[in-house]
């Protein structure tokens, strides 16, 4: 039987026309995403994509699906990607894998996003999963510091003993909130804060979202 | 006769007490406060520095100023930087040399700021100079048109021919704006925005600007 990520992934392969400019998400929902692609072009379903991370890129190439660089592209017809927490107003908390800047980039400049995942990523409220900011390495410990001191439990990610290093070169600190109240009000506080690139809070971006759910699907609309 | 930002530049100096942290600016000013640090380390004044910029590093270890990393420092006693330009409440565009982002981190780390500036620097409004924003590379030309569609009159910074790199790896977009009404909302609007990893409006910094005018200082303390 497929996994929730399997048939959610593969279904919103489906969602493709021929001939669009797709932005490709990173994770491991969306990897199923980029393997039903793969079965839709043998089947002769042309489309080219633009990367939202190396690890995305270095797949889809495997795969066979054309790449262009971001740079390259006016706008994007449709972005597939995976989320980490969705609320019931399809907004959601992104950037576990790290790739939350492209992401964002990406999104903003697509006509539609659908976002694929499990039945455990939709909640009630967005919190529970650590909110991951990208940031610049200058000042990471006095961000740190700044946020600790304002009790949102910033912890710096790391990768084999290294803190973690983002596609452009920048770190994530990771917010260990439990339960954020006013996403909008804090989206914003993060952002005007210096040395904050992103935040992985990501509003009113998702028109979409096709939720796994035991063997079946669950479609949800942006009111 | 010194030229005012010489006289301006060097009178900086003397505002450093024994055993400071110094932040140590960016510019064409700010080197000869450089230049008079070290007239003043030769008879024995002790300090230690925290560079804005890879230039300054430079500068500064040619000189012989013991320079720390900013990540290795708490806080910085006193900034000594300079800038574009400054209106009558102390606010400041910076980022003509490029190194904003760690100006900016740099101040927001010390307990005082001084900006040290040739007369012409002095403004009723701000905005006749270009605004710098420290900009990531990866949609710097849908950046370019979003601001561009706003009337914002964005340039990339070129240098030798390629869009000028930024010692944290971003670019450089110069918004022609020629008057700025509203400093505050304008550094909101812009942070804000997807890509903006920071801007030259530097508000509510510098406790005090030493101007050069002529063959005299004046002294601006902010209200």
């Amino acid at each position: 039987m497929m996994t929730e990520k399997e048939r959610a992934g593969r279904a919103a392969a489906h969602a493709v026309e021929d001939g669009m400019i797709l932005g490709l998400g990173t994770g491991s929902t969306v990897h199923f995403t980029l393997l039903e692609l793969k079965v839709r072009m043998d089947q002769g379903l042309r489309l080219q994509g633009v990367a939202t991370s190396q690890r995305t890129e270095i797949l889809a190439r495997e795969l066979g699906i054309p790449i262009l660089p971001f740079s390259a592209v006016d706008r994007i017809d449709l972005t597939l990607d995976g989320a980490d927490e969705v609320d019931p107003n399809l907004n959601g908390i992104k950037g576990g894998g790290g790739a939350l800047l492209y992401e964002k980039l990406v999104a903003e400049a697509s006509d539609k996003v659908i976002w694929v995942v499990d039945h455990q990523k939709m909640v009630d409220t967005l919190g529970r999963f650590p909110l991951p900011l990208e940031v610049v390495p200058f000042n990471l410990e006095k961000l740190w510091k700044k946020l600790e001191n304002q009790g949102y439990h910033p912890r710096v990610r790391m990768q084999a003993g290294e803190p973690f290093v983002t596609d452009a070169g920048n770190r994530i600190l990771d917010l260990h909130l439990q339960a954020i109240s006013d996403p909008e009000g804090l989206h914003r506080e993060l952002k005007l804060m210096s040395g904050v690139v992103e935040t992985g809070l990501f509003l009113h971006m998702a028109e979409e979202v096709i939720e796994g759910v035991g063997d079946t699907l669950r479609h949800h609309f942006r009111k």
